[in-house]
This record gives structure tokens, sequence and C-alpha cells, in this order.
């Protein structure tokens, strides 16, 4: 069961960003009358459509984006929809946020086990120096931040879990993808990628985290990195 | 002084390619009768107009290649100008004792030490896997790796340490490339990159680590990592 590298999805599975950034609008946006945890789930639930649409209007030749763009144009969206007013200063601040997630609790201790057995290596939508705030701010050891960034698209495109395996000089059956969501693990499993799936019920707020994707084979299954870890030794 | 990221050179500044490489062959390689020291010499003296052919070969529409390939082949002239015999099971073990460099004995707790003052990365000619398996043999704690293949290029090209500044959402002036090397810390100076000497005398052995460049403005000179720690804080 050995592999070379594990490749770890973020928001979500390392961190918490639906708790970290409701009490992050709380502190930098305290004064604006808002739905905050409303505001932060429509948010979050833009994100994989803002990202997809830059897939494709690369495909079409166009350019690639970074996340701190594609969040601003998002929130802007759902406070007008919400006819929520809200400063430039904090509405830039909210996107500055997404540096500040907390881990869950297992995560820092998770990763620590993991690299004893294999290159660790972040594997986000979020570009290099977001990433390289959000594992700092955490304080999470990680051998390698990657970032689709790094192959100018977002997953689940193939480039990006390909570039993945180049970088790291891996077949795709030496990387696993850790992750909490069903779209990445498949998107990975269908370039021969080993996957693991970590359960984060508290996702999207209690009983909110994805289900386990049931039709991929071979898929560990776990509550936790340190858990995994154990699988994996 | 602060600055937002410390980017690193690797080989010489953060690690003893010299002493690693040369226990490296007489472990592989000790039934053949050889010059270690003198091959090892040649061979790094073989690098940089390796990496240099590259550059020029990217210019003119050619493809990038990674130090492994550039190494081995260097490997191979360095011996055949010796008339030494060896085997191709243990020239590549040669070349991956790149990924084994023993760290010098500052190098650990001055990167510890200095991310605590900014966000700390590698900028390395050696790809992403190489330096990943580089900073794990030697238990280094870094923030991010990067390296000059994120640029399909090799230092001293300014393409790598800008493709560094795009990742790190850095400008110039807020960046500091710290390295042993006055042909590197020049690049750098020239796009406006802070710089730092650390001076590594038994880089080529006993007396043999380059001189601090002498016309670059601002430049910190010191002896260790943890030095370089306490100039900035």
């Amino acid at each position: 069961m050995a592999v070379r590298a594990l490749l770890f999805d973020v928001f979500g599975t390392l961190v918490d960003w639906r708790g970290s950034l409701i009490d992050h609008a709380g502190t930098v946006a305290g004064d604006a009358s808002a739905d905050w945890p409303g505001v932060i789930d429509d948010w979050r639930r833009a994100y994989k459509p803002a990202t997809d649409a830059v897939v494709r209007e690369r495909a079409a030749g166009g350019p690639w984006r970074d996340l701190d763009e594609l969040q601003r144009i998002s929130l802007d969206a759902v406070l007008a929809a919400r006819s929520t007013d809200l400063s430039d200063a904090d509405r830039a601040a909210l996107v500055q946020g997404w540096r500040r997630l907390r881990p869950w609790p297992d995560t820092a201790a998770g990763l620590l086990a993991l690299r004893e057995l294999a290159i660790t290596a972040t594997l986000s939508n979020g570009h290099v120096g977001l990433v390289a705030d959000l594992m700092r701010f955490g304080d999470l050891r990680i051998d390698v931040v990657l970032s689709a960034q790094l192959a100018d698209s977002y997953k689940p495109d193939p480039a990006v879990y390909l570039r993945a395996l180049e970088l790291l000089e891996c077949e795709p059956a030496d990387a696993m993808l850790v992750a909490c969501h069903a779209y990445d693990l498949e998107a990975a499993d269908r370039l021969g990628l080993r996957t693991a799936f970590v359960r984060r019920p508290a996702e999207w707020g209690p009983g909110g985290g994805d289900e386990a994707p049931d039709m991929i084979r071979g898929l560990i299954v776990v509550d936790s990195l340190p858990e995994l870890a154990d699988r994996l030794r």
C-alpha cells in the first residue's frame, strides 16, 4: 500500500472554511447586519461554478484567474442577491479570510504522521501564495505546496492532477488523493490515482458533510487523518 | 526590513553537496577505483554550463530538461574524460545522490527561525520532486518548494525569479534571495529583490567557498542562517 505521494485537498479536507469564515465575518464586518452563515454558504456554493467557468474559458483561450479574483466576484453577487450592503474594505477582508481558515482538530497531527509515510503535498484550487499563507496560519507542516494554479486550471480538470504527478515524479498508482468531496476523488480515480475519503461531517455545519462516493474501487474511508495514517502503515 | 518571502538557493546554500556526494560515491561505487573528490568537483563544474545550455536551447524553442537528465549526461562526460569505468547502475545511483545531500549544521535551525519572519521557499535549479526528496532527507522544514522547473528554465534566467515572485504574490522588494553564489544574487538584485549572502567556506572543500559579491547595494552578508534571522529580526 506504499505510495510516493499523498495529495491533500485543502478547503474542507484540512481546514474548516465555514466555521472560520462565519467567525471572520463577525470580526471584520460585525457592524453590517447580515445572515453570515447564509452568506458564507451561498458564497461557498458559488465557488465550483466559478472555477468550472474558468476551466471552460481556458479551453476557449481565455486567461486563468486566481481564487482571490473569483471569490470577490462571487461575494459581490451573493451580497447583491441578498441586498446586503458591505464596504469595499470589508469585502476585501472577507476574501482574505480564505487565508485564515482553522485546521480541523486532527489535521496538524495527521499531516505529521502521514509525512512519515510519503511525500505530503496540497493539491488545492487555492493558488500557491494563498495556500502558503493558510498552511502558515494553521501551523500545518506539508512537504510541498501544489495548486491547480501550476496547471493554469482548476480541479476537477484532469490537467491539475496530471501536473501534480509530473512535478512529484509519480505514476498515478504511486499517488493518493485525500479529500472530503466525491467529485475530486472521482476525477483522481479516473486517472488511476489511489483515493482516500475523509469524512468531514461538520463541513457544511452540523450533519452537512459529503457522503463517501460509492463507485470507487479501493477507496479508503476514514474519519480523520491519523486514522488514515494507521490504515496506510 | 520585513519581507513577505525568503527564497533559498539549495545546493551549497542549504546543503553540502561536495562532502555528501564524495561519501555517497564511496558507498555506492566504492569498488570502482576513482579519484572521487576530483570526479565530484568536475561534475559540479559541469553543472552550470549544462543548465545554461538548456536556457539557450529553450530560447530557441527546445525542450526543458530536468536536473537528473543533465547530471547523468555530465557525469558520463566527466567519467569518460577521466577514463573511469562505472556501471550504469552505479551512475544512476550517483545521480540519485543529489537527493541525499546533508544539510549544513546550521540549516535546519536557521530555516525554522527564518520561517517565524516570512514565508520560506526554496528557489532551486533542482526540480520539485528532487527538492522535495532532499528536504525530507535532511528533515528541513520549508513552507514552499519552488524550483526553476516552474518557469521551465534555470537560474540565473530572470524568468525563474519572476515566476517565484508571481507564485508567492510578491513585489521584488518584498522578497529576499538567500544564496552562497554571487551569480545567483546578482541576477536577483538586477530584478529588485533583496539579497543575503551566506558564506559557505567549505562548499568546495576547505577554503573553497565563493566570495561575497561586492557590487550589490544593501547586500546582507552572514556566516549562517541563524545569523541571518538575527539580522532580519
